[in-house]
């Protein structure tokens, strides 16, 4: 076994489009082999976190779906943006003017949003009609000091009827529009994964991240000292656009390949298999082959 | 008379909160002074072009409303975004699906529109759903080489009832989920202003542009070579946010001063008076004082 492998001792694992694709009428699909995937995780001693910018729903309601959908999940093993969110609004006297989903509202109870002195931005689904998202125009625009945080900066994310556009869209609309930059809850904010880390107890380097999302996964994992695995499930796409170009497209983006089995949780695939869960690309075989430390300048 | 305004020969005038403040049932409502200041215009022998960035309707139905608001102004004085995109689209084989204002469609008659390659945009108002809105999207992200063609790119106008979000607000939504870069129909973009010079037969030189917006109508302008005013009529703010931060704000800017009366054709103010149509700023009266061509890092 690579000196890497041997070093992992905790994995921080995305949901949407990794473990399962939203939406439709029972509110997604387990994607192939993932329940599996995760339960051999869970069976090889690994430290295990799922970290999530999902904003459509409490915590409580979003894993309650997923162990409808046969995962083993509980409340208290997930990292989600809007109790981070939360803290920060306390901490700093802040009084949102939410433009989040509905099903997520109740993760706010206790926050004070009289006279709102900033906006909260989550993924609002539908919910970003015109209407709503001039009226968190208007709010921001009219601060003396506009404050914009968005719960994650997604740019779309997949659900079965297809591509959504995520929270990074519409926030960017409002930073152009109020020329301020929102503050970002959630991945790949460093400070999100250095909880998740410590809910963990396992630092950085023994950590992997797997996601789908280049920027927001793979990209903020690495920010924070960890290594990540860009999946080919969700809305991993093989060309251009997206995210994808932004991170490592010039250097020899993508090829995949088997991940070799290890410490028994990963589903082991070779090249002639169709994409599936914890697949994952080139450099991770070049690294597992340089080993551990060898190639530093290897993305992930 | 300074020798800057003896070189005067043409002026650009933006519409929308220039002339009058769009929205509300009657569809606008004239700004104080704003008829009567286009008359003067017109009778002082200047060249007039209107430039406007309007795409909620075809340019019979826009000035007919302006008409009905006691504006002298026909479809010919127009420079408008939709029949510059029609001509690119056509030049460049280009098939759109179209995320605009149900009364902007007609200008689009006659370009094919099957089996779209390319995504337009323009103020689309209530069809900036969030359905049309993930539509747009998806053309674009499903295209082998993304293009997205904006009608602009203001970040907010006002309406009778308040602010509202422009097109450029949603361009960036597209422009961050794609990760395409839109071109631009329609001010600030030059070969628009170009189009209008050429329509008036004034070089920049001896034009000056008139809006609301320090981007889309100022910047574009001192870009084109002409020199430019901004008005305190429509979305105009005193405080940053918004455009104004981007552009001369800490050269000194703004503090509102009279403009002379010149060819007749402006409404003379002085510093008492509340804020009116065509009123400008600092810059200009030290311009004046200066003389053409003293000062040619000033602003505008």
């Amino acid at each position: 076994m690579a000196a890497w492998a041997r070093a992992v001792r905790g994995l921080l694992l995305d949901i949407s489009g990794v473990l399962y694709d939203s939406g439709g009428e029972g509110g997604g699909v387990p994607i192939a082999g993932s329940a599996e995937a995760v339960r051999r995780i869970k069976a090889s001693g690994l430290k295990l976190r799922f970290c999530t910018n999902e904003t459509q729903a409490t915590r409580e309601k979003f894993v309650k779906k997923l162990q409808g959908l046969g995962f083993d999940i509980s409340v208290a093993e997930v990292t989600a943006p809007a109790p981070a969110a939360c803290r920060l609004l306390k901490e700093r006297g802040l009084r949102p003017h939410l433009l989040v989903h509905d099903d997520l509202v109740p993760e706010f109870a206790d926050v004070d949003k009289t006279n709102p002195n900033c906006v909260v931005i989550g993924d609002a689904a539908e919910n970003f009609s015109y209407a709503n998202l001039n009226e968190a125009f208007r709010v921001l625009i009219g601060l003396e000091k506009p404050v914009l945080i968005s719960l994650g900066k997604g740019r779309y994310y997949k659900e079965t009827d297809g591509l959504k556009l995520d929270v990074g869209a519409y926030m960017k609309a409002l930073e152009y529009a109020c020329d301020v930059q929102a503050e970002v809850v959630g991945k790949p904010a460093k400070a999100f994964f250095e909880s998740a880390l410590a809910e963990m107890g396992v630092p950085p380097e023994q950590a992997i991240m797997i996601g789908d999302d280049i920027v927001s996964d793979v990209g903020g994992a690495q920010q924070c000292g960890m290594r990540a695995v860009q999946v080919r499930t969700g809305k991993y796409r093989t060309r251009g656009g997206g995210s994808a170009k932004r991170h490592g497209k010039k250097q020899g983006w993508p090829n995949e390949v088997s991940w070799r089995k290890k410490h028994n949780m990963m589903v082991p695939k070779n090249r002639s298999e169709s994409p599936g869960p914890f697949k994952c690309y080139k450099s991770w075989e070049t690294e597992e082959r340089a080993s551990m430390g060898d190639k530093k300048d290897i993305p992930i």
